[in-house]
């Protein structure tokens, strides 16, 4: 096991009903600023609700955080909070959302140019408001984590900080908020936590059981309730699995001890940024290639894989291998998410431009052995076709 | 999956060499009171790396805290730290030592008589001093929780409290200060934490699906690594596993948004405090004839851990769970823990005097359905000879 530090001090209130807990965990005399997206949480009555439970509460409201939420909307909420003098944030959303807050609040109170803190990766943030979410769609974990992506439009950047300054103070997860959901919010949340745990899992062994069991825990959870959630969206248990899930894949425990890659997530980022595809689709796209190119140096996690998550026991190492590859992909098709370039009408003349993204940002030795090279990276994105 | 809260803001320092960052993590201004147990840490240098660490720092020092410890010997401590105005407390030993740390932090600076804290089980507790530890002996979990068990020798009543007040603030866990651990601390520790699990995981089924797979992951992990860790005490992975499965066994997250049993360890406590036997002796004593005796209403999840944890699939229900419950009994033994109560000289003649012990802490209605009851606690214990 290698060395490592946890601290998580994000509080999880889980369940039927929590949102009225909202007016118990924001201070009673803050002035709070609701962050959310578009209007999905108008018509499915969270709104309403997050109204009623700070009803005691000064409140203002900012809407409009895109998917992949933008430096220049969000730089707009940065300029309200600091002209409203508002002192609590509070996300109401999914991943975009929380994601978004957790740069408002580290910029509001920013010396200098914020746009430093993600070229800087979140190395200069000294503080931040304190914040809370209500997420609304489970998949990227930053309700229960210090991470946040931020893209800026006018550069095609996808920019990646974090900081210890930005956990949620809390983090209320209602599963019952998640019925409404259209099917490829369901669809590409679930591939979201399930790349978030292999890029934790899959690299190399280092004595690490614990760890290793967590992680293939979680992928066979994602894989027997991430199908029902599609096929019976008002199963409040399977969504309650499910969200679950989505929050322990990326909270820093899996992690914590052992290698990580997310070559994965990297190239992905340049194929969201360039071409506008949903996150979950980007990796469902890279994953599997991933994977097949990189077989070699991961061989034994791989093989650990494919008989513990996939059940596949017999035949050669080769074909084990493959069929987990394979299963991955079918997984992930069986979602919902398109796992070929081609099928979001990109193909082999988008590489270049691929390439040339991580190159001018510096991603040219990535995985967890910095041997994922541009060369690899185009192999990959190649077997993606 | 119940609805649950989840909140735990300790910061692990997990691994080789991570005494030295002592220095940073406790407040340069602080005046500390180093705590802990007997010479062990003299002797195997601990004591001195810890000196070495906060040499900059205002440090006295407290020793003396017992296995199961007092709550004579802490209010000594108490008076210590008000006498002296220290504002820091660093617990350096096993679970005793932080269990006791935990209530000298709430006691230091309570207003009334600290017996009341112990009364009221941690319910009256609105502040406490910040506290750190280092632990050297992987078993009870509170390194990374906010619980602790203080006895009353002069009552012969051992009383849990909890309060989110007594999170330690950080925990330095270093597997390699493990390797001079007896064989006897080393065997409790694994089944401490094995019962721990269990406490949290074999109750009923409520369609948890990823809390099972992460208690089932600690429980394989353990019966892997626990043997080895009495065969080669040198070896840093396996007590690097057995150190943070521990750990795992009792910070909250197993436990969240499931039933919990705890009817073995209300049993154990009264064993401990007539008696005198190690906590962990008592788990190995109760815990299997507290299956045995209990086994038609937890049937379902007994059935899942013959087959998961244990691999029993053939045969009928009935020698399944026999199966099961047998492979732990001999599991503990294995670890070197004997788990019946003639091993420790004692027998039928001593039951009346547990039994007026549960009745008089009002533990007259224990486990997960609150059907424990004195007479169900009898025949427990009556199995258990």
């Amino acid at each position: 096991m290698l060395n490592f530090d946890f601290y998580n001090p994000t509080h999880i209130l889980f369940g039927k009903g929590r949102i009225a807990d909202l007016s118990r965990v924001v201070p009673a005399d803050a002035r709070v600023l609701v962050l959310y997206g578009g209007g999905s949480i108008k018509s499915n009555g969270v709104l309403d609700e997050v109204r009623q439970a700070l009803s005691g509460h000064a409140v203002q409201e900012f809407s409009g955080i895109e998917p992949n939420p933008s430096y220049e909307t969000l730089m707009r909420a940065v300029e309200l909070v600091r002209n409203e003098k508002l002192d609590f944030l509070l996300a109401v959303g999914g991943g975009s959302v929380i994601d978004g807050t957790k740069f408002v609040a580290a910029a509001a109170d920013f010396e200098g140019d914020p746009w430093s803190i993600l070229e800087k990766r979140g190395a200069n943030v000294v503080r931040a408001l304190p914040f809370g979410s209500i997420l609304t769609l489970p998949a990227t974990g930053s309700e229960m984590n210090n991470g946040s992506v931020v893209t800026r439009k006018s550069l095609k950047a996808k920019m990646a900080f974090s900081s210890v300054h930005v956990f949620p103070k809390f983090s209320i997860l209602d599963p019952a908020k998640t019925f409404t959901l259209p099917v490829r919010q369901i669809g590409n949340g679930v591939v979201d936590a399930y790349a978030h745990v292999m890029e934790q899992y899959m690299t190399y062994p280092v004595n690490s059981p614990v760890q290793d069991r967590f992680a293939e825990g979680i992928l066979q959870t994602l894989i027997e309730e991430g199908p029902k959630a599609l096929a019976d969206p008002d199963d409040y248990d399977v969504r309650a699995n499910v969200m679950w899930c989505a929050t322990l894949a990326l909270n820093g425990l899996i992690g914590a001890g052992v290698p990580q890659d997310w070559a994965t997530h990297m190239v992905g980022h340049e194929l969201t940024a360039l071409y506008g595809l949903d996150h979950a689709q980007t990796l469902a796209i890279v994953l599997p290639s991933m994977l097949q190119v990189r077989k070699e140096s991961k061989r034994a996690k791989l093989l650990q894989y494919a008989e513990r998550v996939w059940g596949l026991k017999d035949g050669d190492e080769e074909s084990r291998i493959d069929g987990a590859i394979e299963k991955t992909r079918n997984f992930f098709e069986q979602m919902g998410v398109k796992t070929r370039l081609t099928d979001y009408a990109l193909g082999a003349e988008n590489i270049d431009a691929v390439l040339s993204q991580l190159k001018s940002h510096r991603m040219v030795t990535l995985g967890e052995r910095r041997d994922v090279t541009l060369a690899v990276s185009r192999q990959v994105l190649e077997l993606s076709i």
